[in-house]
């Protein structure tokens, strides 16, 4: 948003973040985007949204059993971490239903140009050409051909000035300014033309095999599974064959990696030494259990009793819709009227 | 529809017209759709549903006040020519907010290679490839290009099972039941499997010049102007230059076509007659005048009282979205739940 003109008022900055239910939450999602979000959540200076994209994951699953159990525990998950729900805005995206109607008049607004250069969709067409597939579509569905619409509604809904993304999703937010400076230039000055927010120091965690940590590699370590299998699970982490003793490179261990992410910068120099004096990988693993460990209990106890609660967290959801409509219903209002859906008199 | 089992009660059946607003009805839209609409509403044997299609408007007008403008028209000739809407079902289609919800839902159970293969799109795309364009795809929008899956949202949404359409459209229905298959082989037996009803003769009328009646050839008579002005129009359809006392072919005579669409068979024959008795020009015009005149005097009036009053149109669309959503807010209830998208409690 540019400053008001005439004085030195700056519009209050408004960030928005979506959670795909598509999964359980694992200490990667943890450090790279819940724990950052949750944080976020308690700055009063700026707006800041998180909702629960379940229309996204239906593009990716087909099991619904999955996407109602995932919205259940990524919502316990965010806030047993204490995310600020009076501060922020914490919804499930379908629960706005004003953002479905937007796509649509988004699609009249999106050339089939600009999604044929999506890299997601390319990369899906590159994948059949190499296979000598007869068709270079098959396979694709029109909600994973479509969905950065979806998004540049989930995104425009709330006048978002700031969308935090990894690299790879810089081009989303591309298509959203493109979509909604088209809108505007055919409807008027509307839509809030947002800016992608890069973290460069965004932690990709690695999994116990050392590749980044993804449900996908089979190699995660949930982020609220109880404290045996916790132990275990960091017992599995890969590890080199140096003896006790022997100088250990923190540049070559997955153990090393996670415990930085989840340590101080003092900590972690105090492992660099030991390290340096050949810590045994068995204690090594002791120690991040118990780094782990101790973060997470106090959240974990939270999480437990909420996820067994689905009344509550439901509650919260709809709770969080509402504030959320109070926004999107009179702008929606306003988006409809501009493009010649309004009523008669 | 299948009849029960068990017993011989059939269902009733559910048929769906949509309607298009960007234009201002003509007479041509009156013989081929209005009229025989506004007769079926009133078979209580069946349900029948009519509705604004004001969110396809907007994958063909960029232009708001003509889809307002012609939601206003549209409605008010429905309803002037004797919709019953006690009866039948009669909304506009961005009113009832599942519908676009219903069509993300459907996005994902759609492969690109249906939307591929749709006439509409190829046509365009063998457009651009006989102009050399440089991208096959120049100026063709995602709603242009999506918005069977709309069209299927529409259909699906209201558990139609029937579907007029005319021989060009039969696709769309196609695609439906593909997208509903689909649907319901992943979800379980949820979305109804409609049927093309396609209309061998519906009449498509001549216009002033003799092509097929319509806004894009400039060559309409608008359904509702005032007598003076549709005197003058009708006084503009292209004859040959055949003196009286000639006889005149019925099959090469725009006048004979468009005095067929709204007479009788008698009335017809009775004009046969005259032809081949060698009829003037003139007399033949003054004739179709008054035969059209009088169908739609009653009408023009209860049109023209209507099209000054949108507040009492606007009621009516909205008492009838009301009366739809009773069926659409609980079965998208049931959809959204068979996909994973529920409460959580």
């Amino acid at each position: 948003m540019l400053p008001k003109e005439g004085n030195n008022v700056m519009q209050k900055e408004i960030y928005l973040t979506g959670i795909t239910t598509t999964g359980t939450p694992h200490i990667g999602n943890y450090v790279g985007a819940i724990g950052p979000g949750v944080q976020a959540s308690k700055d009063k200076s700026k707006d800041n949204f998180y909702f629960l994209a379940d229309l996204h994951a239906l593009a990716k699953a087909g099991d619904p059993e999955r996407i109602t159990r995932s919205t259940l525990e990524i919502a316990a998950a965010w806030l047993a971490l204490g995310l600020d729900i009076d501060n922020a805005y914490f919804y499930r995206q379908s629960d706005i239903h004003e953002i479905s109607e937007l796509t649509w008049i988004l699609t009249s607004m999106t050339s089939k140009g600009l999604m044929n250069r999506a890299h997601s969709y390319k990369a899906q067409v590159q994948n059949n050409i190499e296979s000598n597939a007869k068709d270079q579509d098959k396979g694709i569905n029109m909600a994973l051909y479509s969905y950065p619409i979806l998004m540049a509604a989930d995104i425009l809904m709330f006048k978002s000035t700031h969308v935090p993304v990894g690299r790879d999703q810089k081009q989303h937010i591309e298509m959203t300014r493109d979509i909604a400076q088209r809108f505007n230039h055919n409807y008027g000055d509307i839509l809030v033309i947002p800016e992608a927010v890069i973290s460069e120091e965004t932690a990709t965690l690695s999994g116990l095999d050392g590749r980044k940590m993804s449900k996908s590699y089979d190699n995660v370590i949930p982020l609220f599974v109880d404290e045996k299998k916790l132990k275990k699970l960091i017992m599995k982490v890969k590890t080199n064959s140096l003896e006790p003793g022997e100088k250990k490179d923190k540049d070559d261990s997955i153990l090393f990696d996670i415990f930085q992410a989840f340590s101080s910068k003092e900590e972690t120099k105090n492992i660099e030494k030991l390290y340096e004096q050949g810590i045994a990988w068995g204690e090594m693993k002791k120690i991040l259990f118990e780094c782990i460990n101790d973060q997470l209990k106090p959240a974990r106890e939270k999480y437990q009793i909420l996820i067994n609660n689905p009344k509550e967290i439901e509650n919260e959801l709809i709770s969080g819709a509402k504030r959320a409509r109070e926004i999107s219903i009179p702008y929606m209002e306003q988006i409809r009227s501009a493009v010649g859906i309004r009523k008669l008199c």
